[in-house]
């Protein structure tokens, strides 16, 4: 039975159909080596029509309001008649079946709205597998004609830097309690930042909010710039009330505008494809190794050694790459 | 220049040697391919020798007090004449140069004993590959006779899976305001614990712990149990004053006998045995990969022809995997 009709796919992505945008990316997500073939397939013809979007990576803190953020700048944008898609990286979903965008039901104006495009975090893999997916979605979403494309992402880790190598900006969403010990770890992931926002400067909150930006301000004072001759800005926003997000585009458009000219943008973008040359190439030899017949026989072979302890990982690992050098070029 | 000698290496390891310890582990953190293939010699020889310790993964958000509660639990542990290595897996650490055992003073204490090994987390390389070396330099405190062997991590992510999925015991250290947005994530990983302690349960904050404690074992009833008939016990500590350490230690040791007799700790100790084969076959094999000189060659010409917009990287995936592909046999 044939799921997927590769030029039917293809061409419903370039006609910005969302149901052929959405099986785009399950193809994507899809694990089995055929399945990543034809991934590999419609991905190189829609290569030429990938690249022209905004993408917008945002992260923060759980509770810090992200969604209520991204369905007010998304509406934003979207009242420019610019297409948007939000995509998410949650590095707990790969176990749990999700988390951040798990119910569309958060940004409901945003989510009803006929040009625009949500979807959930892929299930299943690594950290490193979904981030590969999620850049091959961001490319499904170019050629489907999105003009910005949001990547959400949440946590205090890694999901970050993986986010941040794979946008042109990078948001910080922060709370406006400065100082919190909570906080303290995302130093190395303010480095990142090319804007912090302080969200729910709601009223009330000014003068937290505004001790927040100070304190925020002097921390990025400590760090080393993301590009030479740049400093990272502190904005105020109030998401809920839709304050500070029309200012908060503004800044990233003259933002990107500026790192155009500069030459950063593109060698940014360059960094980014060379960085997921490496990643896919990593991701289709493994493939193969997994998928092949005398490697499958002898995964099951030395698994029972190792449980009867006649042998070890290290031994079992050396026996079995061993065994796909000699049949995979056969 | 000879750095490592492999047989004074595994018997300084074996002789219980702590420069030797440190030197095993650089080595097994080492990503050279001829680095590798010594570490793997080494751990073969090491493994006889190795699984008799307890393995402790220990978790929490930054501030809730991960390092006065291990000072406080590693001497205690340490005063019964058992010897005890803390190892970190810190998923910020491979881009910012670590953070969570960054500087050893933390556990001023801990760290002055004759009889404790403190390793700050790897750094370099995916989380994958950074836990692929704690599973490793777990094995090495083994092979050099520490009894304990306690992992710690930190973060909302990955990372909890990936320390749970390596050790024999997770505990998860609270903050003694259960409701707090910021714990929402926690979810997930909750159902990684064994146990939950809430921490910080210090003079005047009886309430609130006392408080905290309700909802997460509320919480908890909601979870599936880690172990059928098995639940996840929340209990109180205030690691400062020493409270409740003890008590921790002993509900660890009773939870492991109980695991022991009915089956589940060989069973997972096992499934953590085949899980690690996997991970160190893909690395065997990816090491040959980008070690391959064709490949090198390959790689250097297929990102100058991205660059130039010739190739994408899709077909320059497949150009090299088909590079290895014909060398790697010959």
């Amino acid at each position: 039975m044939k799921i997927f009709d590769e030029a039917a796919l293809v061409s419903g992505i370039r006609n910005g159909n969302r149901r052929a945008l959405a099986r785009g990316i399950t193809l994507v997500e899809s694990t089995r080596a055929a399945d990543m073939e034809l991934a590999q397939r419609m991905l190189q013809q829609l290569m030429p029509h990938t690249g022209k979007s905004v993408r917008l990576g945002i992260t923060g803190v759980p509770g810090v309001g992200k969604s209520t953020f991204i369905e007010a700048l998304g509406l934003h944008v979207a009242a420019q008649q610019k297409r948007v898609a939000v995509l998410a990286v949650d590095p707990s979903s790969p176990y749990t079946g999700g988390s951040i965008l798990g119910d569309k039901t958060r940004m409901t104006e945003l989510s009803r709205l006929e040009e625009v495009f949500i979807r959930p975090s892929p299930t299943g893999g690594t950290l490193g597998g979904v981030s590969r997916k999620t850049r091959e979605s961001i490319l499904l979403c170019e050629a489907a004609g999105y003009d910005v494309v949001i990547v959400e992402t949440v946590g205090v880790g890694q999901s970050e830097y993986e986010v941040a190598s794979m946008v042109d900006f990078f948001l910080m969403l922060m709370l406006p309690n400065a100082g919190d010990s909570l906080q303290g770890i995302k130093r190395g992931i303010m480095e990142l930042a090319d804007l912090i926002l302080v969200n729910k400067a709601d009223a009330g909150f000014e003068a937290r909010a505004e001790a927040a930006k100070r304190e925020y301000s002097n921390a990025l004072h400590l760090l080393r710039p993301k590009y030479p001759g740049y400093t990272t800005e502190v904005k105020l926003c109030s998401a809920l009330h839709k304050n500070g997000v029309a200012e908060a585009w503004e800044h990233v458009q003259t933002y990107l505008a500026r790192l155009g000219s500069d030459g950063h943008f593109i060698q940014n973008r360059n960094r980014q494809l060379i960085h997921w040359t490496r990643r896919l190439t990593e991701e289709l030899l493994l493939a193969r190794l997994w998928e092949h017949p005398d490697v499958k026989t002898g995964w099951d072979t030395e698994t029972a050694r190792i449980r009867s302890g006649e042998t070890t990982p290290v031994l079992a690992g050396q026996t079995l790459i061993e065994t796909f050098r000699k049949s995979y070029s056969a």
